[in-house]
């Protein structure tokens, strides 16, 4: 297998990918180009022993920046990172191309070059968030911040096939984010997207509130990309301020110290339920090729997650079945 | 001071809408008026002792249910609870109005009887939300669920009046929810409200993203009612799926379940800290009137916290400065 990965893109760039690819052909079969500024690239290889023959670097002269314009990137950085990768994947002889960069590039980038799959309007970004029971699929985190309710439904559709085929969940249910569980609440927007979801994705259930997002109510979440980047950054934010204010209060009291080393393996247990980095990757789904999104901040771990992730989307053969699935 | 209350609001009325009011009572220099069906609300004040000149109960024969629609409130049900509350607080004699009912009945009731002050087009709920460090105010969280630009920095200018007069913040700061911190990001409605606040509101500093909404970054943030409605439900619903799976790892070890008994005055302060009824209810601002929205879920408890939050904003003449604050 062979995966096209943007050295460039996040945070911790190349540093971090470059780590986490190294882990990665180490771990899994797999073959990694690496496109980026290759005299960076090749610098950070060279702090790791690793097989030769299963790191590749390809130079890419521009970086995208994290507040780059979508489309001034299409227009104007046709040799960074993110344009070159995806038109690897393009030109074929590649599986997938992974990138932690701008958001906005890559959607715009991969659905310019790659062009959608039949019966999708606009791409969707899903993301496996945890439940208290396992995991759910949630569609869209910040693809599409405004779509029209037809997207909606046809992120549904494309969350169903994913948990179909990747997780091996039987007969998937779909839920739609609203601020009221019964039907006709909301706005507009919000009663077209559930008739178009009523009509015409199985195992819709109807309305889900934010407060059950993470109680098991549906394999399939679905929602705008504005909601669905509030909802990820929100719980990943909502978490630190309650361990930093969990931390607090056990420093004032030393028996309460001794309970938090007792428990220890339950607190992080806990964090690692809910870290999305466990998983690693988010799937953009909808274009015609297998784009996987990483969070910005990701660690080495986490890249190194991402590939596994995008492996079993390749293994899976996702793209033909969530094309069949929408025919 | 006077202040009516419906007695048939939320999920556990009138059980804990009276509980909560024979302890304001008790607890608080206030003398109540419980709008409902009299039979079931002096069935319930019939079980408490409490000083019986203090309490006073007004007959409304209908009741509004959750999942009513807010128009047809209006139009037919003259005689709710919700109705003739709003209408005595509008009539004169009364001080302010707190429900723990149908938000959108609420909302539409209070605009419709009360009309909105000068230079307000629509009203909005305010939550004090907590943050690591102190308390930020959120505006909206649900009154208005698809605003216009203009509405969210009228938001932004009755946060900062809040934040001054109620909790004596000197010139508070106001950040907007978007999925992305620079200017300019996110969709044209996000970028006009951007632009509207940047122009109208002292104190405003940009975008505020999810991941920060609890890190003090602000004094006051502003969104849309669908936006700050996922904020609260979301949080309330990650930290209840938090305690169950960290209830679950604590089970799996006894030494971890020592651990838990020692933390267990660490975790208590924590879900107070994060625990929206220790505050107790949400002003509805914008309307000609102190009207104060509880959860649907409220304890007596919360019943009593709103009502002192209510009387606080009495004391400080909040309408009037509000409106003073909008000229």
């Amino acid at each position: 297998m062979k995966i096209v990965v943007d050295a460039m893109g996040g945070d911790h760039a190349p540093a971090n990918i470059v780590a986490g690819v190294v882990d990665a052909v180490k771990e899994l079969p797999v073959t990694i180009t690496l496109v980026g500024i290759s005299d960076r690239v090749n610098a950070e290889l060279a702090r790791y022993s690793y097989p030769k023959d299963r790191i590749e670097v390809v130079h890419a002269s521009e970086v995208v920046d994290m507040d780059d314009n979508p489309l001034d990137v299409i227009r104007r950085k046709k040799d960074c990172s993110i344009t070159v990768g995806v038109n690897m994947l393009k030109n074929g002889g590649y599986d997938a191309f992974v990138s932690a960069g701008n958001t906005g590039a890559l959607v715009a980038a991969s659905t310019f070059y790659l062009r959608m799959i039949e019966g999708v309007d606009r791409p969707g970004i899903g993301l496996v968030i945890p439940q208290v029971n396992g995991a759910a699929f949630l569609i869209d985190v910040g693809a599409n911040a405004e779509p029209k309710p037809e997207h909606l439904y046809q992120y549904g559709l494309m969350a169903r096939a994913y948990m179909q085929i990747v997780m091996g969940r039987e007969n998937p249910s779909v839920g739609l984010v609203n601020i009221g569980e019964e039907e006709g609440k909301g706005s507009g927007f919000d009663k077209q997207s559930y008739d178009l979801l009523k009509e015409k994705v199985p195992g819709f259930l109807g309305n889900i509130e934010p407060n059950k997002i993470f109680a098991n109510k549906a394999d399939c979440i679905v929602c705008t990309g504005f909601v669905g980047n509030v909802i990820i950054k929100l719980s990943e934010g909502l978490m630190e301020s309650a361990g930093s204010v969990l931390k607090r209060e056990i420093k004032k009291n030393p028996l309460a110290m001794v309970g938090a080393l007792l428990m220890m393996g339950a607190l992080k247990a806990l964090k690692k339920h809910g870290d999305y980095s466990e998983y690693g990757g988010a799937p953009l789904l909808g274009v015609n090729g297998i784009v996987m999104k990483c969070h910005g901040r990701s660690s080495p771990k986490a890249i190194t997650n991402a590939i596994r992730a995008t492996m079993r989307e390749v293994d899976h053969n996702i793209l033909d079945k969530i094309k069949a699935s929408l025919k």
